[in-house]
């Protein structure tokens, strides 16, 4: 499928419009304007037809888009219509967190954290929210038998690019990184970082 | 002062910039070029000049930045040149994670946490990385006492918006929210939401 390369802040507003439509009900609400999506999420309207006229999607003039068909085609552009399995680095305050938080979202499928890694002798074989911790050892052999394709970054920044090279070659093609470094990946692999002290800095701007 | 609107992911890249800078050695590196720059926190020399520009910063054609004079703008423009008071309200596991995560970043000050809340009585007096827990019913008088500008939401969905406009009206002016929940904050308030499982259902469309 040949498409117009995406800018990544819409790809990163799509999920947002996805979960403000399927907080409604598709049968007292089958039709929604971009007017109607855009303040559900906080955005204007014309960020939302500009943002969905990229992957040609166009709701009738007048009359909007149909919540379902919306929904569906969402899921197939964020290739959410399949499961996808997520691996975790680091079972300390913050992994622990991040896992609790994800599986207890009520958007949380089709994404499963089906494994958490850690170092820590004492931690392996024990679990949080249902995900069983295993050792860095079996991390290659474990994205292999689990089809782990994402990876979250939760552990202090020490070989993190050496890992991350690990994870790669094992076949993972997307990170969110909690770590505070630049990490180098090749073509067709895509890093996200997320990280507090750098969102607060930039906050302080609007202060 | 007059400026031009900036986009908010422009000032999202200033901290980056910033804390590549701060790795420097000014003795050893006292002039970087726009190449270094985005070689260090992984962007595009272009996007780099671009995003200065905005601010009026240019680099001396073919010779670079001065990296001390460079430091102290980004400061400036990202008002990061005095110090910011932070709350935290919940905390839990995400909370705690949240303020141990900033506190030991070395890139921490000039954001200095205060202050955590929390409505569960047996949390209140005790400490995280050295911050005192409050009861949720001092929230309005520690603001204010405190001087906190800016507040970090880690707590379950139940009441959030009621609990934003307190804070705003006893002065908070940006949040750093990571509730699952589209808030609604008058002009002059800034609201940057972190969750983790939009970013993963983002970060999918990459597999």
């Amino acid at each position: 499928m040949v498409q117009r390369k995406v800018p990544a802040v819409v790809i990163r507003r799509l999920p947002m419009y996805l979960r403000a439509l399927e907080r409604l009900d598709p049968k007292e609400v089958p039709i929604v304007s971009s007017e109607d999506i855009a303040r559900m999420v906080g955005t204007s309207s014309g960020q939302v037809r500009k943002d969905l006229s990229y992957f040609g999607v166009f709701g009738k003039h007048g009359v909007g888009y149909q919540v379902y068909f919306l929904k569906e085609e969402l899921r197939r552009i964020l290739k959410l219509d399949r499961e996808i399995k997520v691996g975790l680095i680091g079972a300390g305050n913050l992994g622990a967190a991040l896992v609790r938080y994800h599986q207890k979202s009520k958007d949380h499928r089709p994404l499963e954290i089906v494994a958490v890694f850690d170092i820590d002798e004492n931690k392996v074989g024990k679990k949080i929210a249902d995900v069983e911790i295993f050792h860095m050892n079996d991390l290659t052999r474990k994205i292999a038998e689990l089809n782990i394709r994402m990876m979250i970054l939760a552990f202090p920044a020490e070989g993190v690019q050496a890992v991350v090279d690990q994870c790669i070659a094992s076949g993972v093609k997307a990170f969110l990184n909690f770590v505070p470094v630049s990490l180098k990946v090749p073509e067709g692999v895509k890093v996200q970082t997320s990280d507090v002290t750098l969102e607060l800095q930039s906050l302080v701007y609007y202060t």
